[in-house]
């Protein structure tokens, strides 16, 4: 009845946020959500940077700038300076989440039917964004050791079958939800591809500083140093929800400065700026505690949960299931031998009490995954363990029917 | 060089954002923001709400639901129930400011070349949200007495002429930047042709409570109730920014379930929710303090003011100047007798250390204006009455050129 755009006729929501539903439900254990672990909050150096931001009350309490707080502009680029990289201000802007900068690249670059690639599988609210906008995703072709590169720059060369992406996005570190990571020598020729063929290279970082295990790859945004020409081709997303406080929504946009001139306008229209008080004590938060400290204590502990949930899946469900050992980020990436639907097993392991997200949430194409992905973020080690036998009760009692 | 989609391959930014620069400069006097004082923040009530908050560390912290905190709706609906109308839980979305409720229903329904009826002069961020999304714009008729529903259901009678709208959009209260009221009968009118032509009345309502003389008419929502039938075609957007504190970015939207549950998906990729913090703020301030008794003593302030400009610009400017007397809201609209170009008298009006918002930043056709914007909230009554002197000042510098 309503003259609904066309994506909004029939929309369908986030297959995740379908799930919170059943979080409250008593005793639920859940593996379902990409939330940071509440008990590990820094509660007390966000009560005091939340006190110490007050003092300057006109600027927690009046409009703000649209491209951010100047105070947190000034700590993200110490911030990015300390990953590697020099942000200049033009190359800067503040949104309410890293979600928000995907939305703003997608405003000012995406038309119906433009083609865009896609790690596959991928992070849902991607997808959505991408679908909501008509854009066509086109997965990128991977190998054991994630995105395949030689593959990629034939799919590129083969540009007489379709017209070459507008943008390539990816998470390349500890990925949602394969938890991969894309090696060095990777990224620096994903950088020659971006550069050659003049394609935007979207890098989505919101994991990579929660490595417990394995050295540390820098960014592609810092790695485009080494590529002569390449950074002008990176958009780099970037947020505080999994190092300090998802409630802050705070996230950050770094890109040429011709592109986030544009992502300022296109905010101006979606919400004219970020909540100034949230970003005033983020400010004051990246001032005055030791983030870099916390972080590491922080993933020290989800590399704590993540080995114990490896082995609850072995030692539960042996050679049942597969999936790669995450050297960082929230998630393990499963998947069951023979024909297992894991979305017909999310109904039986909610009767038992245990939530997660079955595999087909993450791929652009409606399908049958046997794959579900685990967070082991918020969950104690008792509980991954417990979770773990009822997901393999749940199976169990799938496979009887 | 980059592949941007039309609207944002050479984009205009915000003509009144342009302005914030000169805030900084030494001695200037602002007419030009929408801001509201912020002198006048309830700083004790709002530090206490902040602290009040933060004993619900999680609700903060953590993620929320896209749809706004428990704790926020429930207020919403009950401040909703006190201005005259009843809103049901599906009939509700909390939003990053009322601008983000406006940029999720043009996501939803606009797409290029689509009709949308407006206020004209109309409210700049309106303006560019439906001008990026590729919407034809037709300004509605007006008379001495506002919107013209005679003309209006006229122009939507010549539906050969062009196709119908997809949504009218209209401030009708103290409107921004004309400060204009649309009166009960008429209202009715409106509602009536909404119902019968079935379009969508997109209602935007920040200031209806800063009344400060006159008599109180209901909102469009609250009047809905005795069009029957009118209320599934009326969208409300509305905001703590003008009556608490625009720093909170706290907005909601009410509109028929159909349109919120798709603006909720909307949200979910623009920005998964708004911060947390801030709405678990914004609902202790709405339990524990007395918002209506606040609202009527800014009001009163805001009213003193308003009396202050209009005096000053009777005495100043006498016959040079004609203007309405408003009774609420933050602005005055004034018009030049003769060959004023506002947009060149800001130029001096800035040498003076005064400065406005200039007519034609609030038109959607490029034009010369002799218009003005003059917002009275948040300068003194002595800087209001010293303005207004440098105001005559520029022009008559102007005219001598």
């Amino acid at each position: 009845m309503y003259p609904f755009v066309k994506a909004f006729t029939n929309p369908q929501g986030s297959p995740i946020r379908e799930l919170f539903k059943y979080l409250s439900k008593p005793g639920m254990i859940s593996f379902s959500g990409g939330s940071p672990a509440s008990d590990l909050f820094d509660v007390d150096g966000l009560a005091k940077a939340a006190r110490s931001a007050f003092e300057n009350k006109e600027a927690c309490l009046q409009y703000g700038a649209t491209g951010g707080s100047t105070a947190l502009r000034r700590h993200v680029i110490d911030l990015m300076e300390k990953r590697g990289v020099r942000v200049d201000e033009s190359e800067l802007l503040i949104t309410t989440g890293s979600q928000q900068g995907l939305d703003l690249v997608v405003r000012i670059l995406i038309e119906p039917s433009d083609i865009v690639y896609i790690d596959e599988p991928a992070y849902p609210a991607t997808v959505q964004a991408f679908r909501l906008a008509g854009a066509t995703m086109v997965p990128m072709p991977s190998d054991e050791r994630g995105l395949n590169i030689d593959a990629l720059e034939e799919q590129l060369e083969s540009g007489d079958v379709r017209p070459r992406p507008k943008l390539i996005y990816t998470v390349p570190t500890f990925a949602n939800p394969t938890g991969a990571t894309i090696s060095r020598e990777r990224r620096l020729r994903l950088l020659e591809i971006a550069r050659r063929y003049e394609i935007l290279l979207v890098e989505d970082d919101p994991y990579s500083e929660l490595r417990f295990s394995g050295e540390e790859i820098p960014t592609m945004l810092s790695l485009s140093e080494e590529v002569s020409g390449s950074r002008e081709w990176v958009v780099h997303l970037s947020s505080l929800s999994k190092i300090v406080a998802p409630g802050l929504r705070v996230g950050w946009t770094v890109g040429p400065a011709e592109i986030v001139r544009r992502c300022v306008i296109a905010k101006q229209t979606a919400d004219l700026c970020s909540p100034p008080w949230t970003q005033e004590i983020a400010a004051s938060y990246m001032r005055d505690e030791d983030l870099g400290g916390y972080v590491q204590q922080v993933s020290a502990v989800y590399g704590a949960k993540c080995r114990a949930m490896c082995e609850a899946l072995r030692s539960e469900l042996g050679d049942r299931i597969e999936f790669g050992q995450p050297e960082g980020g929230l998630f393990v990436w499963a998947r069951f031998k023979g024909n297992v639907d894991t979305a017909r097993l999310l109904t039986k392991a909610i009767e038992q009490n245990v939530i997660f997200v079955p595999g087909a949430a993450f791929y652009a194409k409606p399908q049958v995954s046997s794959a579900l992905r685990l967070s082991y973020a918020t969950a104690s080690i008792d509980e991954i363990q417990e979770g773990v036998r009822r997901l393999a009760r749940a199976l169990a009692i799938l496979k009887e029917q």
